[in-house]
């Protein structure tokens, strides 16, 4: 759909691998005091001091976290980044530094990677981390990226999943649902697109749900937020297979149980209004759609007049005891057992 | 080649992604005080103290890098972090995590998965690194293996690329050219084998090249060896790609230049005679062979009598201006430039 009428196509196999590395990395700047020594050593050098490293790492593949047809590769380079940098921002902590690898087959000009790498620096510049590692390779099929996050945090700073209490409240920043509803109309445009290549799709009621699903962010301003309201959570967890998952994670770490309420679940309007179109139960895809990389966290009740009608964070639900089970009540004021779904309750 | 003839077959649909990390993480257990906390949160929490910390990552493709027709799973994954770890002994650094991701096509039934993890188990129990994290997934195509490994240095410990001076020996660990010679035994057996699926290869002449190609290991030893020596070298890399294309990384970061000196080679008697056999020139192989994970490195010309007639040591030529260029001067005592070939180099 998204197609550059023009393209220019230098084959990879001219520059070789290391000519390769130095062309897509010659951007990436040091911002990070904690970077000693970025790319072009056996590893780079970091130094945290006193402060405490996290790492988290994620593989996205080609058909199967991505489809290329609608995701243009500056975006998904910006994607694989933010992706990575959540989880970062899950603990609380901040991040400092990525590391990038990416296998590309042969259908892969020169153009498309350094598309994809202007995506990768932008995030990087977008939330300050360094680029200093990585490894680029061929592959025997379509377009792997694997990348790994680093952050820095102070001990007291780090919040775990398994810190939640019986009797604390469930929060979630922003609104939830739209990615999976901006990837349902991404798919529709494509049916569309193969049936009538000539087609123009009018894509304005969707523009929010396009964006959640095509550049994401992640959440690094929560911790900031949750420090100026002298908050500290007492678990904490990214939103990126489904609210439902991630809390069932949460209580099962913490040994606890939760009351959801279906009438605090945070959805835009453009979210509810695309749900009635498509003729999907909004409360469905909004506690099992994926990929919203918002932050749930639980706190302590003595908390809520802090966080009470601030607009980035939503109160949800309350914690319980693990006897209670984990469940949704709704609007009828019924308790349903919550399901781990993810993504595979919405193809059923 | 190496096949079960019993094989059992599980589907990895069946225990979905959450129970296949659960399961195929349950035998990590944490070995290096700096790591906090290990797999189960959205991110490892590490401890470095005053140390620096080294980051390196590295992506294997099935059919670019390994090919299971003579890789067995759980070499695979043994070699899969070894070649990893190398690049931290290559800074002088001790590995202590590693984080691994997997996608595999579903041709892989667990029990493929697990052997590969065995391996993996196994080299992060002999390397003494904790697998801190990781991702498993699907692929459209074949295996696919990423992974990062982190270690940790004082700063004083540490060694860059960069450091050579004109006046200093250059020094490689162990043998060279073993494991190049290893991979064109285990070919030319693909291929008797893809003829004669009844042929028994005799391969016992081989043990030692083949074990050199599935079963390297990263020179970790060399850190204390240096140490007790009282060396400190002022370059170092490990050779992955081929000696020549590491010198030239050394000379061309450390801007000087290098006569390499084709009689002082470390050639192992088995190398020598399979080259012979093969009807291949023995230092053609030597320069341009890659896989061997020995590490190159090059120490003051004060330090020659600490490191002489050591067997875990050859000293192999000397660093020159840059002016003089980098040469491999041959038995004939011509001065031949060096290129940096690497594998292609014997494919032509």
């Amino acid at each position: 759909m998204i197609e550059d009428k023009n393209p220019q196509r230098t084959s990879i196999a001219q520059l070789g691998e290391f000519g390769l590395i130095e062309h897509l990395t010659k951007n990436f700047d040091v911002k990070q005091a904690s970077t000693l020594k970025s790319i072009g050593d056996d590893a780079a050098v970091l130094d945290f001091k006193d402060k405490k490293v996290v790492v988290s790492t994620d593989l996205l593949i080609e058909g199967v976290h991505f489809d290329l047809a609608y995701m243009p590769l500056k975006h998904l380079g910006y994607k694989a980044v933010v992706v990575n940098i959540s989880d970062i921002c899950a603990m609380n902590a901040k991040a400092t530094q990525i590391t990038v690898s990416v296998a590309v087959s042969n259908r892969f000009p020169l153009e498309a990677l350094e598309e994809l790498f202007e995506g990768i620096t932008h995030a990087a510049n977008e939330y300050k981390v360094d680029v200093v590692g990585g490894d680029t390779t061929s592959s025997q099929k379509g377009l792997i990226i694997s990348i790994t996050a680093i952050g820095e945090a102070s001990e007291d700073e780090l919040v775990y999943r398994n810190g939640a209490k019986a009797t604390d409240l469930l929060v979630v920043t922003g609104d939830i649902g739209a990615a999976y509803m901006g990837l349902q109309v991404l798919e529709r445009e494509k049916q569309v697109f193969q049936v009538n290549p000539n087609s123009q799709p009018d894509l304005d009621l969707y523009t929010y749900l396009i964006e959640r699903q095509l550049k994401p962010e992640a959440r690094k301003d929560v911790r900031t937020l949750l420090h100026a309201l002298e908050i500290k959570p007492t678990s904490m967890i990214d939103i990126s297979d489904g609210l439902s998952s991630e809390i069932i994670h949460l209580c099962k770490q913490s040994n606890v149980g939760c009351n959801l309420y279906e009438d605090k679940l945070p959805l835009d309007p453009q979210f509810i209004s695309t749900c009635e179109e498509f003729n999907i139960d909004s409360t469905t895809v909004a506690i099992n759609g994926g990929e919203d990389y918002e932050l749930l966290f639980t706190i302590d009740i003595n908390d809520f007049d802090k966080i009470k009608g601030n607009p980035n964070f939503s109160v949800i639900g309350h914690m319980a005891h693990e006897s209670e089970g984990i469940n949704l009540v709704t609007r009828a004021n019924t308790q349903i057992p919550l399901k781990a779904r993810g993504w595979d309750a919405l193809s059923e």
